[in-house]
């Protein structure tokens, strides 16, 4: 078989060129001075017994970091940040995730303490472990790169090969070749992406090792002395090997095999892969790149790829003998001083090189050819490889922990800054991004369906589930949504029910509606567009209204809608009461914009100190928005006597708006616990009477504190919405913030566990 | 209490004017020939234990169409013709409801069937009216009118009276006043409105009887001789007099009692009048007005709605024994000539007048002075009374007989014409018509929440259910719909869970959707915007597309939506499976806009013949859309070598669209029998992956009779539509019809009762 020619002639490349992507991190968990963390894994991240993308490796202080296979480089690092924002965001606040590959400051390899799960194999696997290797040994950290073929292409070449081979051998063939090619040129991946020069004490005892280019790639790290036992001419061989090893007693288990190549089918075992063939491989001969947040950078990814690919597409095929070679030279490499120039430079510039024809003749994109050139550049500069650049900011060799330190608390900050953005998620709906961090927190498995339309599908323990914007679920039915959907349908059904509604009509005729002037006349009213959301085209008359007016504001409101309601107008504060499953879980008031005096600042000042608040963005990006200093707020202002240079006495509040709305500056203000309970009963029941597990009311309320009875009504329904908003109840400008995302995951997996 | 004077005061004019109306209309089912129907009433009403829309009043032939209250009259004659749609359409072809007050043919008295219902209690009652009445007489049926004032004016009233009394008396009183003075001049209504001026000789055996004003309220109706024994002067002597008569065995119950206004509570005794208070009147004096096919027609709801609220609005207040005289002036009114004066007229024109002042001081519209109007002319020219204008049309009493079986099958004639219309509600969406079709048949109980958005409440023994656009229910998901909606998620949920469905890609960006063309030019491809319905922006490329083409297909698509789709083009034939709760209740085939020759008559001839057929409309007012003759007809029919003058040859088909929607002209022929079961299979696996309940599936498949099995996936699923159209299934050019208007409601009710 010939695979280049068969994608030459079928013009299959631009199958050939797409792929599946995934990426395991481990790093260790580090205290505020530098020693490995000796807390227990956070209970938040639930059971590590299936969670798919948070786990520990050997230590219960080693984190791994596990994305899920994804289509693009881009959705790989989509995840890839979004799961550091989650453990950065989970693990103790004085913790941070170790940078390097080497290992913070060790305790003695006794205290080292091993992963604390049920599984008495997993724990009986790592005790042997450190029996033969040592703990400290396995504490060293890296990146496994997975990468495999789109099923797209595998079908394409099954239409095309013409063997009585079945695609199965035919795929174990391929990533066979990418292997072994692989492991012949890996030393030119550890020449430019080797970053363990140094290590601590703590690890390594002796002075004079280092500094080089990977000493987790060396004598010195964390391998297998009998990797280049294993032979990868065919699948046969391979299992062979690997199964002889473990039958001989040189592995515990085959998954001990630390080749930096590894073929993973859909078992446990290497002999399953001869059945169904290869799924994936994997990769393991990555440090943490210490300079990227997520320990190994997008342009490494695009590098990677390509170069698996240059491995199948390249007309040369190595057998074993090279392999041998292959991992001696890598061997070698790690050791050289990160400085000097590479003993293979012309055989690294060649295969370089080839990648670039390879990149051409696939036809990939600039960002392919432009971390090749990069790559070449550093073969004739060898001082600006990582190893040399991190021993370039190393004033010596106990710095490193300092420079540990520095980073990996500056990387931490990164996602701490922002708490209600996740990264890498950062264009979704802010409930969306707030549900989907609680998912990828407890390990709820999770695809994102469709990014613009806020989709979201999760599996737990197989249980499958949809969400679409935060709170859209299966646990509401169809007909729940229509019916608060449509104004005069919800009051209608509240009414019926029993519940304190305005009174008011529903008019589809100007005509009509001037008519109701006679009623109308008689008491204060609002004049709405029936299916409108955000406040627009609305007129409230506290006074009862003009003629005049009143028909302006019916024009007003049908520009904005076929029909409009009239209804009487309701005295009191307005409350949001967000119900979730039958239960109140969150009240909030919303003030319109305002600033308080303190006799010293203007209010343009005072304005600029609020925005300063983190919860304070721009264009629905963080749950408050910044106040403006607009038309509307000056005239506010003016009406109050003031200007925005005027300087307000202490105590003395302004507001700058009318209305309440978030969105035009206003402060989100937690009652949750303040509010009578019979006001939540009544939520409670109107939640029930629509059929709603997830509603946001609007209830007006006179006195919180007063309770509410059958005698005296003291609230009014204004509104049900659907899909009510999260962030904004999550992250208050006063009061306690309500994480809702987290309660529609309970209401949706009920018994998901937390151990 | 001088109401007048609080309403004038207070200017409670516009709440006084509003009022909740009900007709209740009885009706004789009517054999071909103008006899007495013999049949069982039928099984499809459902159960008459609680059907709140029709019933059997006295005898199994005799129907009884109750309209629930409503706010306007308006609505009151949107049910009263939408019940008689029900009624027309369900009792036996060969059977109409006799459409005047005097019955058709009755059989010898023995021989009129009663009721024939479970509850024992109902039939006994019946037993002893007949022994009491003899059967005939109860087979002269009437119309009842109910009245209520609003909650809404009553509270009003609430807040203004000064009285120690609480509302419930002063209701009372009120509804006792306008009782008063409606019996003192009900004659005015004898003299318009009578409508039984002659009898059958099968009811009343003398030749010498009339021809008189209205038979029905005269010594030889149906009427109590007692009715003016019971006092309205206060609600305690009108409780008393009844359970006097009661007492007395003059009445074997209360509902015995056929005084002409009777005051309803909530219960079924007078006595609970006290405690509870009037909710609504019944007047009873109506006779059944032929020439409406509604048996009482909108201008006289809106005069009977003018007369009640002049009732209490005049200062006048008649005692008991000024009802006396009324009931007297009735009963002579009754025996009067048609062709006569009244020997009231001045009474009656100065009731008039007042009625005209009532209606100034109220400011109604002209509606209401029309009618009056309308009535003071008929006090000049009693030729043109209702009871003249029958005789004019009658040469002799036996034609009687001939004059009913004409109208009455006219009447059924409106109804049936148009099976797939709702008179009353047909500005409703074809499918909700359907639903609530069914749902007043079978009596379910019925609420048009919102007439524009498709609302519709039901209540079967208490159990709420809604419905929006005929089959959006509680029985599906929130998230269901969305996941429908989006078309990528929808592919992507289909092909985990292992469906065929077309290979394709979704873009968001045009560079990217171009870039996809290396893939896109390797085989037949359509391209389409993700959230279109309608087939708008797409373009099928049945040949693997140039570039050009393809990208002006792109920018196409676009035009519709801020991303599109690009899918392999599948070959074969679409079909639309109609799931509903987890079964293929309907296979449709569409078929583009044809027609077949005969070797006679011209295309344009054909296309006419085609669109006669009455389920062709236009504007989605029909099941199927006329055939146009428009350019692109004509385009179709060139490419075909014809014209619309072009005689086709026999038995040749020629198409005049491309598209087979329904909404071109295209023809919809039902396959639900012949769809190989396998396939119907896929379609209910599909709906269950999907969790919904309701969805219209549309599947490529190349031989409907050829097995799908997993070796052979004989089909490809195109769209999961959420709301599909019902009304294409039930009513099809060709094939059987599929009423799944009827399923959604055994759906909600499961458990209806058919008996």
């Amino acid at each position: 078989m010939n695979l280049k020619k068969i994608v030459q002639n079928n013009q299959l490349e631009p199958y050939f060129v797409k792929g599946s992507f995934g990426i395991e991190k481990e790093g260790l968990r580090t205290d505020a001075s530098g020693h490995l963390a000796r807390t227990d894994h956070p209970l938040e991240f639930g059971s590590r017994n299936h969670h798919p993308y948070v786990q520990t490796d050997f230590s219960e202080s080693q984190l791994e970091l596990v994305t899920p296979p994804q289509d693009t480089l881009k959705e790989q690092y989509q995840w890839l940040k979004a799961l550091h924002d989650v453990v950065n965001r989970t693990i103790p606040k004085d913790e941070f995730v170790w940078p390097f590959s080497m290992p913070n400051i060790l305790p003695a390899e006794a205290d080292i303490p091993l992963i604390k799960v049920d599984d008495y194999r997993e724990v009986r696997y790592r005790e042997k472990l450190s029996e033969k290797y040592g703990k400290k040994k396995q504490m060293i950290s890296g990146v496994h790169y997975n990468f495999s073929f789109t099923p797209e292409f595998l079908d394409k070449i099954n239409e095309y090969v013409q063997t009585e081979d079945n695609l199965d051998e035919w795929c174990n063939d391929l990533y066979l070749k990418m292997s072994r090619n692989y492991l012949r040129y890996q030393w030119v991946l550890t020449y430019l992406f080797g970053a363990s020069p140094v290590s601590h004490p703590s690890l390594l005892d002796s002075e004079t090792i280092g500094p080089v280019r990977s000493l987790r790639n060396s004598e010195y790290g964390y391998h297998n002395t009998f990797s280049d036992t294993v032979s990868y001419e065919s699948i046969e061989n391979y299992i062979r090997d690997i199964e002889e090893l473990v039958k001989n007693n040189i592995l515990y288990e085959e998954r001990e095999y630390y080749g930096s190549s590894r073929l993973r089918g859909a078992g446990k075992y290497v002999c399953q892969l001869v059945n169904n063939g290869t799924r994936y491989v994997e990769f393991r001969s990555f440090d943490l790149n210490p300079f990227d947040p997520l320990g190994f950078s997008y342009e490494q990814s695009v590098f990677l790829h390509l170069y698996v690919l240059t491995m199948v597409w390249m007309d040369k095929d190595n057998r074993d003998e090279d392999i041998k070679e292959g991992i001696e030279k890598n061997a070698r490499t790690s050791l050289e001083n990160p400085y000097a120039y590479s003993q293979y430079k012309e055989e690294g510039l060649s295969l370089l090189n080839l990648m670039k024809d390879t990149s051409r003749e696939l036809n990939l994109s600039d960002e392919y050819t432009t971390v090749v050139d990069k790559a070449i550049h550093q073969f004739h500069h060898p001082e600006e490889t990582l190893s040399a650049v991190i021993m370039d900011k190393l004033k010596d060799r106990t710095s490193f922990i300092d420079f540990g330190n520095t980073l990996g608390k500056s990387y931490k900050q990164l996602s701490m800054q922002k708490p209600f953005l996740l990264n890498g998620f950062e264009t979704l709906e802010m409930s969306t991004q707030l549900l989907l961090f609680d998912a990828l927190q407890l390990g709820v498995k999770t695809t994102i369906l469709d990014e613009n339309d806020q989709f979201l599908a999760f599996s737990y323990k197989g249980d499958k589930e949809y969400v679409r914007n935060g709170n859209m679920t299966s646990k509401d039915t169809y007909i729940s949504h229509w019916l608060m959907a449509n104004k005069t349908v919800t009051k209608k059904v509240l009414k019926e029910n029993g519940f304190a509604v305005p009174a008011g009509e529903e008019f589809s005729s100007l005509e009509e509606a001037k008519n109701y002037y006679a009623i109308a006349s008689q008491k204060a009213v609002v004049i709405k567009p029936k299916s409108t959301n955000y406040g627009i085209g609305i007129t409230i008359f506290k006074q009862t209204p003009k003629r005049t007016d009143y028909e302006e504001a019916l024009s007003f409101a049908f520009k904005e809608d076929d029909s409009i309601l009239v209804e009487e107008y309701i005295e009191g504060t307005e409350y949001r009461f967000f119900v979730l499953n039958g239960k109140v879980e969150a009240v909030l008031l919303r003030e319109p914009a305002n600033v308080t005096g303190d006799g010293e600042h203007s209010v343009k000042e005072l304005i600029a100190e609020k925005n300063r608040h983190p919860y304070r963005g721009e264009n629905h990006r963080a749950p408050l928005e910044k106040i403006k200093m607009g038309e509307i707020e000056a005239m506010m202002l003016k009406e109050q006597g003031y200007t925005f240079e005027s300087v307000l006495p202490e105590n003395e509040k302004v507001y700058l708006r009318e209305n309440s709305n978030i969105s035009t500056g206003g402060d989100s203000i937690d009652v949750t616990d303040d509010m009578h309970e019979s006001y939540k009963s009544v939520a409670e029941d109107i939640a029930r009477a629509l059929d709603v597990k997830v509603t946001g009311l609007d209830l007006i309320v006179p006195d919180i504190h007063m309770p509410s009875t059958k005698a005296n009504n003291g609230y009014t329904v204004i509104e049900a919405n659907f899909n009510p908003a999260m962030n904004m109840h999550a992250f208050v400008q006063k009061g306690k913030g309500r994480r809702l995302s987290r309660k529609v995951l309970d209401m949706l997996y009920p018994h998901i566990e937390l151990s």
